[in-house]
């Protein structure tokens, strides 16, 4: 059972799941998720790894600094947050930063800042530079409409009217997005507890209103002129994710020069979530090769 | 004052608002609307001309003729009872046709297939396929996320939770949609009573559903090889409309070759509600040239 633990960094109370001992490693979940969707994984590499699991700015039991809707929750801020927290928790050895979805986009700004503080990257379906148009292409628009309704000024208060209404539309892209609409049933509750709290809602909205500006950079094509991250990087993506396509792997390449990527079979959105001890094996592969497989 | 009847026409009840007498006029609304959005320019006009305002098909007081969710309420379906209404109500006469958004679309549809019966084309604000694929360039996908959004199979449950999370969203697209976001304030309430009217909510949103292959067609920037509309025609066009962009008459002459279009200036996307004097005026000169204004 792993321990539920607070820490101060950056200015904010982290909540962080905390489990194993070994080489540290650190899970960093997207939206509409929380520490919690580690679980399985973090069960499976207790044995191997010291693990931590925060949750993010804005997002479970993390503080929802901001009183309403802001454009100041960005991925600078939230691998700023990253840093500071492995300092709060003397994490000083390089660790492995494993994510997905907002993760991913955190863990990118992280080691290109902080190369040095990285063992290794292991991305689930990640959000990447060379996507590009193809978020906006004509069979894409039908998949992108969440990440301006998140920005809405009255969609907190509309998703969060009741346990009702957040159930139906956390439950709508949790099975949506999943390759099993009925993966999430058993802790469907746990999600709508989760968001029904104080805050949090707005909390992960706030991370669509402070990328947004990026976000809209990417749409238009437009890719950085800035050299691909160096960094040891392990890929993993789930084949029927409806909305971070595993055909958009072909251009991992640009953004990661040290590159290995393979498709999850028959998973979507949420690998780690959805096939947890495939996605705990690929972990353990990736930082400890040649140990016995978990 | 109007008065509000009822007529069986294509199999359903159709509700509209009677009044005036002179050439007969047809109002067709759009989304999210009902025929009560004509009042002041039916008051304005009832004068000089016999106005029929109906609700749509799944709109209003007419007849939402689905249980649920369903693709089958097209733009040619709202054509049809278009002419079902108009043999119902015994208008033989060419009738001349206002109409903006969704009513804008069933006005071409019944243009093209019984240009006999029309004795002119009034639009505002009017979707044509010449938009083309600029309804997802990078900057106006944020502004058509409720296209998904009301295809959802969550959608109505969600917005028809309560009347306030009725009024939240219903609220947001006429605040955002309009130029001045008070203008539909002293009529918010009856929007949120015909929206929450049983049945309400997902007749509108079948729209989105039954015109979802058509608009994703446009989408991919695909004009249909059919002639113009040669009917006389008329196109007066918000100036701050967010959604159905002014600059986009560029192209209207692609599908109306008997065109007079402007822009109304300093409204949005409800140039019939916001500056009901001036939409009056422009359709009264439309129709009746040569006759004072009103």
């Amino acid at each position: 059972m792993s321990t539920s633990r607070y820490i101060r960094a950056n200015g904010i109370d982290i909540h962080f799941l905390h489990d194993g001992s070994g080489p540290p490693l650190v899970l960093l979940h997207g939206w509409p998720e929380f520490c919690v969707v580690w679980e399985s994984v973090i069960s499976a590499l207790r044995d191997r790894f010291e693990i931590f699991a925060p949750d993010l700015r804005g997002f479970g039991d993390t503080t929802k600094p901001y009183a309403g809707p802001t454009e100041e929750m960005t991925s600078q801020v939230l691998a700023d947050d990253l840093g500071a927290f492995l300092d709060a928790v003397a994490v000083n050895r390089p660790v492995g930063l494993v994510s997905h979805d907002v993760g991913a986009i955190v863990a990118q700004v992280f080691a290109r800042r902080w190369p040095e503080r990285l063992g290794g990257l292991f991305f689930f379906n990640c959000p990447h530079p060379g996507i590009g148009s193809r978020w906006i292409a004509p069979d894409h628009v039908p998949e992108v409409w969440y990440q301006t309704f998140n920005c809405l000024p009255c969609s907190a208060a509309m998703v969060g009217a009741s346990r009702d209404t957040c159930r139906l539309y956390i439950g709508h892209i949790l099975r949506h997005w999943a390759a099993d609409e009925h993966a999430f049933d058993k802790d469907l509750e746990r999600f709508v507890d989760n968001f029904m709290k104080p805050g949090n809602l707005q909390g992960g909205f706030n991370w669509y209103l402070g990328n947004r500006a990026a976000r809209r950079a990417v749409w238009t094509g437009h890719i950085p002129d800035i050299p691909p991250i160096e960094i040891r990087t392990r890929v993993y993506w789930g084949e029927h994710d409806p909305v971070l396509k595993a055909e958009w792997m072909d251009r991992l390449p640009e953004t990661f020069s040290n590159l290995h990527a393979s498709v999850a079979e028959e998973v979507g959105h949420f690998v780690h979530y959805e096939a947890p001890q495939r996605a705990a094996r690929a972990i353990a592969e990736f930082f400890e090769p040649g140990r016995a497989p978990v």
